[in-house]
């Protein structure tokens, strides 16, 4: 079952009988929870996944996502809207050993480094084709959309079209996306949201980025 | 260059050469602010990452990164102290397609339902030697510690015995851990701590866990 139905508890009792009756009390107070939570979802459907805010790991979630769904087999389509000049290790894999994964790149490398808003705009709306086709496209399991709320933020692309895109998929169909932001009318359409938060970062103590974690 | 350096603009002005203009200045910015970031960065070494909270993407982030390891032909480790008893999409993928992923999974099923505390611990002491000789050895380039968290948090593994682990490591050798709280000690010790916020979640709003996606 999925990971939010965790709950963590810090014992303190140093007698072991106690403390072995209390966690087993404690533990199934928590099953029963838990089962009650999966007896209530009852719809059965694609799901729609926003990986929002400033801290490391919202593509990384999406990639590992991807990783779940080959894992089963099913049909994936990835469309990144920020490119480095480099080739990331998830990008190199997905290349070399997922030959049957979907992966298009904007291509354009950092939207900071071209500085050219025209050119921009019209390497998000020939991204956002293959992005749009896939949407529509009931062959795909899974749709990751990375980077594309930045697409939204500097209003390269139209809101209006890509939420309409995104709600009018498939039903069988999940997406995922993935950036910081995204505006609220993108928070109110997905199902579930995860804020990713930096409590702390490594660069930010003059550790460069490292091959394999963040990149 | 790494996700957390991006910044989002709402721009509003409808002049095309106004926005131009200013969207070439905002970017120039950017890049400045992102070139002085990178040539700040000096210190080069394996990275400990946290992936915390309540939100979903934390194990799957985990994931991605290990699909980023693999994309240079690292060498990875993965120990999972918390399992379902069915084998989910990127164990599966795991197991079937990188058989050079040395993965290995506490294989007790949820912690509440055993409800037994000391078979709990005994489990947990036997997956955490799989851990502790991955994190001495320099052969692993990445060490997937996925739910470590919930031990520390159950006082089912000794707090002192895995941070000690985790500092000594080898210095080229990086390390991820998954899972709720984990307690400030860990924090401190990690180099990047995300904090995943769950803002809201399909499994509230009555919709399935989904296959490829949740698990």
């Amino acid at each position: 079952m999925s990971e939010q139905l965790h709950d963590s508890e810090q014992g303190t009792d140093p007698q072991g009988d106690h403390k072995a009756e209390r966690h087993k009390k404690a533990m199934q107070k928590q099953k029963a929870k838990v089962d009650a939570s999966i007896a209530a979802a009852s719809t059965e459907r694609g799901v729609a996944v926003l990986l929002t805010g400033n801290g490391k790991g919202k593509s990384s979630s999406a990639f590992g996502m991807v990783l779940r769904a080959l894992g089963y087999g099913q049909k994936v389509g990835v469309v990144q809207f920020i490119k480095g000049a480099q080739l990331s290790g998830e990008e190199l894999y997905l290349k070399n050993q997922c030959p049957q994964v979907e992966l298009h790149q904007m291509g354009t490398g950092f939207t900071w480094n071209t500085q050219d808003r025209s050119a921009d705009i019209a390497a998000a709306e020939a991204t956002w084709q293959h992005a749009s086709r896939m949407l529509a496209d009931p062959g795909y399991d899974l749709v990751v959309l990375d980077e594309l709320t930045y697409m939204l933020g500097y209003q390269y692309l139209d809101e209006a079209r890509v939420l309409q895109a995104i709600a009018q998929r498939p039903s069988e169909q999940s997406v995922i996306v993935t950036g910081r932001g995204g505006g609220t009318a993108l928070q109110e359409l997905m199902d579930t949201v995860s804020e990713v938060k930096d409590l702390k970062h490594a660069f930010k103590a003059g550790i460069k980025a490292r091959q394999g974690v963040d990149y």
